[in-house]
């Protein structure tokens, strides 16, 4: 396992890619715009035109994607990688995608003679770039045990779930979960400047008592200095909790903070808050 | 301040009595079932026949009860401890009500010319039992002041958010947050079930990341036993994320994670499960 490829340079696949690259593997890497990839080519990663073209050669292919619609095309569009991938390959999806569009990939895959492992992680852009991620893996064994050397290089710990596609619903829980809980600490803090109570007073009872999760400590900040610096895009979350919500009503299970979440980050991506961090979710409630 | 009465001795104001007489207070104690005083009598509390009566002589008037409809009847019904208390008396109410009628109780206690203080708790059973509940207060500085020898004796912090009402609204803020975090915890432990993702993994992130708060740690391993012993009642925690939504609705919030939990919980009110552990919550998403 030398020779990998990875697609898409974003906040995280940037991090990712470095680490790739200093652990010494021949590093192939293709973004949609050109522009992200200079630095690693600069370290002497290889860039590829297409999406095909990065794939070709390469033991592991990676993906780290916005969500379903991106990752159909890169993988399955015109130039995809999975046109490319040779048999006896490891497809490594680490985007977080709808468990159903990440099934369907790893038959695509498997019709292919590649290996498939979904593997999307929790940790942000630091983590990233500093080989810290923690990977939520769902796929075979005997996969996961070749890939593990790769997934290395980026992470510090790798969980198993079970078969493909249990790392994204891993995945779609950790976050959805995660979506709620700022949802809560938004709506929180609009009722408390509302009420007119004593704001510092009041979000030291909710940072040092029962729902003080490191989100609600790493989140209060953001929302009180409207300093919202993306560490995970306010439409992402959108997405994951449109996911999650997809996902659980196949189990006939409603998830309906899920939901109630959904509709508060529906509110701030229809005021245009999308690109910034997700802790912005709290704009709407304090304009009303 | 050496006369205290304490009306209601349930599970809260139990602990909170014990510690008045440990602490050396003329204390005076009712309850609406007899049998819960004796243990306190034995100690050397007067017990009195009706809310009346224990006000009479008091200086402190405690109120620790379940709801706005029980307090009016405590406070304000025949033989309701605020048509006998003295002038120059404070009431403090520990319970959890909704704010409006916590206002209203204010002013009817001004106008018999006592101080006023609402001063819900955080903490559970064992905090009150040990003197370390946490006092959310709202009401006048000079009178929380005078009250503060008593809280002490019950609390290790006294929190002051603002005028009469506002330690009402941060205990509902502070509840219903928690209500939300038990409900998206309920929704993913189910899915995470549902899905057959390897249950004790699945938990683990959860309970190692981003949502891992105190009450995540305390309620999972009560939903994964499903050992539902009371460390607050489900049917108590309904009530409070309702006061918090009629609260917040007053300021045109519609507070929509705390109206989804909401509806889980009535869910299980709806199965009988109001006087388990608000834990149990999980238990209808599992059965459908």
């Amino acid at each position: 396992m030398t020779r990998v490829a990875l697609l898409g340079l974003g906040t995280m696949g940037a991090g990712m890619a470095g680490c790739l690259q200093k652990a010494g593997f021949e590093l192939t890497v293709w973004n949609r715009t050109r522009e992200r990839t200079a630095p690693f080519e600069r370290n002497g990663a290889r860039v590829a035109a297409s999406p095909a073209q990065a794939a070709e050669n390469a033991e592991v292919i990676i993906g780290m994607l916005a969500d379903d619609n991106v990752a159909q095309a890169v993988w399955l569009g015109d130039n995809g990688a999975l046109h490319a991938a040779k048999a006896g390959a490891i497809v490594i999806e680490c985007s977080t995608l709808s468990p159903d569009f990440v099934r369907q990939l790893a038959s695509w895959a498997t019709q292919r003679g590649c290996g498939f492992l979904d593997a999307p992680v929790t940790g942000s852009r630091t983590q990233a770039a500093s080989g810290e991620l923690r990977f939520l893996v769902g796929g075979e064994v005997a996969t996961l045990d070749r890939a593990r050397v790769v997934l290395k290089a980026m992470g510090k710990e790798i969980v198993h779930f079970g078969p493909v596609g249990s790392g994204a619903v891993m995945k779609l829980v950790n976050n959805f979960v995660c979506g709620v809980q700022a949802s809560a600490l938004a709506e929180a803090l609009a009722l408390i400047e509302k009420s007119g109570l004593d704001r510092d007073a009041a979000l030291s009872i909710l940072l040092d008592g029962a729902p003080a999760s490191p989100l609600f400590k790493a989140v209060t900040p953001r929302m009180v200095s409207q300093d919202y610096s993306v560490y995970f895009a306010l439409e992402l979350m959108h997405k994951d909790l449109s996911y999650a919500v997809k996902e659980a009503a196949k189990h006939g299970l409603p998830l309906l903070t899920a939901g109630a979440a959904r509709q508060l980050f529906e509110q701030a991506l229809s005021k245009q808050l999308g690109r910034l961090d997700f802790s912005a979710v709290v704009e709407p409630l304090r304009s009303r």
